[in-house]
């Protein structure tokens, strides 16, 4: 009964079994394969978009690669004040870019609030040597509360961005989820609402290690390439990284993991929130439920099995929990959970 | 009939088959793994001391993180003038040691000659604000040119690093095959002959995308963990790198492996040599060859069906071949070459 | 009447005439000189302890230099949300620290609270690969407000620092005008008081470029030589800026040079304090007056004059202003301002 | 009987009286002075060209501010392989550029090679990951052996890097020694013959602490602001630094300096010659003057009150030496040294 992050189940059959196939015969190495090629061609289809595409083998180098591609070294960046990147990526951001700052903008739900993004870069004066200078807004859809932007809302901070002449992206670790969620086209939750390159996700859906940066304008890629190589994030056997993408994207696999991942974290809602003491703290609208519940009854889901994150507490006696479920999350998991709570 | 690079082959299938059997069960990601842990263990075996080390998914992040635990920003790498490392990475090092400089020393059949180094790092003036300070020396063994430093020789040069205060780098792409053909333990050709940290390549030997860097004293390795993350290479589900690296080097794979591809070289070597106007350049000791061959039978071998670099011309009508072979080279292509020259 | 700043004045006569006396005869080059060897002494004794001192040219680089020296590049530096560090530098830590991240703590009055720091540190999970650690405190003496911390107040912040492994570092921009506040000795607000590095600051007093970085611990100035010289801060004929800073410390100039312009400040705020619908927003300690004024009297300030900085709006009609005094601040001007403002 | 470099002897007191000069009044901080924008101004007419300048106040930084500027940090900068960029700036290049590298080319007399810069920047693999990238070329005027490049000898350069699509770097550190040596107008040696970026020397030439980056291309100089104030570079009194270089360019004092010094190492060089067992090992044509004598001659001079650095060996009892003029050197100096030689 594992609920502490999508990342801590193994790879989907289907993306291994998609190794073994890539594996015959000799390539070229370092990306010359066909199969990166047909990759990028493949997301250029469930774009609606000719696209540039880098696969790397990591969200955050997805993130970082994608940033300071975007950002000068004296430029800063607007993020959520408690994403993944401000938190948890250890500097990633500001060790790629040589020192751009990463600038945390509130918002509800983990959600950049348009509002506040504005006055954040106005305050800022421009072309004025003693400021950095704004450069680039990222958002993460979903979000590290499990939570989705609307595409209007990503619309809106597009807004903002272009007309302040600021690049967009989206850190796409969980974009499956939160197009399973929406249930509009990838384009929709992208290019058509502003986002001028993307870091989407595999690794959380099922692949072992694999991320694509996908830029939507081929000119803004410029230097990424020699960017990723000095990084060390140029893969030899690129055929390898670029087979987890496409099985990934084969035949509908990354939604279906994606729709699975979310269906049993709204049971896991549903079946808590009619639990005695229990209450959710934020909207469960992908894979992540957040919960204040009684220390004791997280004690009795530990003692019952269940693995999970505590995630700051409410008051005596309480603790906020988060439950992250995954493309590999059983049914009766999430049942036993919901019975050890009283739900 | 590919001699282009040993990274054009695919994964030996035990090693796939390895990623199969690291699939089931949930486990901690970030390299909190029973694998990774026990790979550590495993390495200690292998190499007969405690070792700290680091699975990481390419060569290039292996040197380069390697190199810039050890050295400052203002420090100056010593290494081959024709190395990997100075010639291939894209400024790699320079990029994660935040600007430390990379010194080429000469040295015949790409190893850097002893005396020539000490010159060199003797040149700087030493605790003087103007110039960078000598911190740390690169060897590749083999190297670039399938050479192959003797026990002796890495002494030596470890010597000159140790009574100098830097500290001595093995960039190990090729390990395997430097081990296979001198017939010694792993330890004898590392730290039991100066080697302060190796980086321990698979991707070349059969692994898909895996190396580690393996420290041979822990306070060397201080703030490796911080510089791998922020780099975006502590790979979530770490446990699939781990395992590479794990069934690489379980039961002598990688040995075998290095051993097929350093005697397939060495079939090739000897068919060459007999073959007319045909003169190797430099001494085959590992999996590559070196060939000056009349350009007409480098198109022959083309049109033959052979795959291979030109590796420069020592004159009108010849030119410089490189072949390399691997584990996954079968003899019938090497007999194919050799006929094709007429060997 | 300029208020604009203390460094739109030009430099004390009697430091232009100590770089006179410094022309004679030729000397060791970048820092080689006598001058600067008498520095580092004059320091000593004034500190009332061994110091290893830098000088350089500027307040940006004193301060990034010195958390540079003390912060690796996955470190967190922890300063005022609204510090000059952080608002007005354009990234110069970020950049000197390659990538080090700043991190903003509140507190009145610009002064960082002491339990909010403490709480801001304890935040950061310790030893964990995926979140920057803290390394050190910088706060500014005086502060961006006119402000001056106690002794006792950075003893508590030093305190919570060295308890935590964190260094602090203090930027005396503004020392002088603190010191001739708190009148006590130079020691007993900067070591005493546990400061490990103090940015010595002497343009704002009556310098042309002179600002010395002072280690009260040898061996934290490590390797601040070689930062600085690749940095261009290591100036070929430094024995004109050791020459200023030794005549700031001559004779008592610097504090001489403080006490006016904190006495105009204080005469300022006197006058500005009895004008009709004037408010004062800080406290005056030392040479700075923030006040919220209406409008009209900005305009007519102006059309009288008097040249300054807008800092913010109260409210519709009502502009916060700020006024700055320098040792060059005639009286004469002070009283012209009040006589303006009807005070 | 000072002659062991250029920047040991003070300043020229004209540029001290100027200082005075400037200290008048208030102005605008941070080079919003009217003295730094007559000096644009000047600087204009002096080169017959519209240019974009930037005071700073050493050669290093002059020098890797303006390389940073126009190279990215996958970039590859060419220069002589014994340059003072190369050997004595401890990585500053590295370090403001973020990592790019400098490659080093031969030509005699400390001048790079047109046709071995040709090869060196053509042996690169274009738009290929793997290389770092050609971007840019930096050559001495006059160089760091005292020799001049004729403007035709530039404009091949140039038109080698132009042709390629790199800039072309002019490190003027000496470049009135060079001006006063080719007797043409700065234009003719500079943007004329190709050059798009110059380091403009003061500081060895008289003034205390002044250079400035003057680009001749508007467009070129981008970020240059941001890269000057983060890095520590923009001094708040700038005034103080423009009115250094004003007064060096006034009234034609850099060229009567340059000329001065030009003067003395010919006499130098003539009467050192003449004297028994001394070979000037380079051409004498700014004012530097290396000579192989015998080890007792120099153990003379020094006795006699010479002060000179050794610059290497050739050959037992025999040493290399190498003698400074300035702006300051008295012609007894140089008639002592001559008359100790025997010459």
């Amino acid at each position: 009964m594992n609920f502490i992050s999508d990342n801590a189940n193994g790879a989907d059959p289907r993306i291994l079994d998609a190794l073994t196939k890539a594996n015959s015969g000799a390539v070229l190495s370092y990306g010359g394969d066909p199969g990166t090629a047909r990759l990028q061609a493949r997301f250029g289809a469930l774009f609606g978009r000719a696209v540039t595409s880098f696969p790397v083998v990591s969200g955050t180098a997805a993130n970082a690669l994608a940033l300071a591609t975007l950002t000068p070294p004296h430029g800063l960046i607007f993020c959520h004040a408690r994403s993944h990147i401000m938190m948890a990526e250890c500097g990633a951001v500001e060790f790629h870019s040589h020192g751009a700052r990463l600038v945390g903008v509130e918002g509800e739900n983990c959600k950049i609030d348009a509002r506040a993004l504005a006055a954040a870069i106005d305050a800022v004066p421009r072309n004025f040597a003693h400021s950095m200078q704004p450069a680039t807004v990222t958002l993460s859809q979903s979000t590290e509360l499990g939570t989705v932007y609307a595409p209007a809302e990503v619309r809106a901070i597009a807004d903002i961005c272009h007309a302040r002449g600021l690049k967009l992206h989206m850190d796409g670790a969980r974009f499956a989820n939160a197009l399973a969620y929406l249930d509009v086209a990838p384009a929709q939750a992208s290019w058509e609402c502003g986002v001028d390159v993307l870091s989407f996700g595999a690794s959380k859906g099922g692949a072992l290690a694999a991320e694509a940066v996908i830029f939507f304008d081929a000119p803004d890629a410029s230097d990424f390439m020699y960017r990723r190589k000095k990084a060390g994030h140029l893969i030899s056997k690129m055929r390898f990284v670029s087979a987890q993408l496409e099985a990934y994207v084969e035949d509908g696999l990354w939604l279906g993991n994606a729709a699975h991942a979310n269906a049993m974290a709204a049971q896991l809602a549903q079946g808590l929130k009619n639990a005695p003491d229990v209450r959710l703290t934020a909207p469960v609208q992908t894979n992540m439920v957040f919960a204040d519940i009684p220390t004791a009854l997280a004690m009795r889901l530990r003692e019952g099995g269940a693995i999970f994150h505590d995630w700051g507490s409410t008051g005596k006696d309480r603790v906020t929990i988060r439950l992250v479920t995954s493309f590999a999350t059983p049914q009766t998991d999430v049942a036993k959970v919901i019975e050890l709570a009283g739900g």
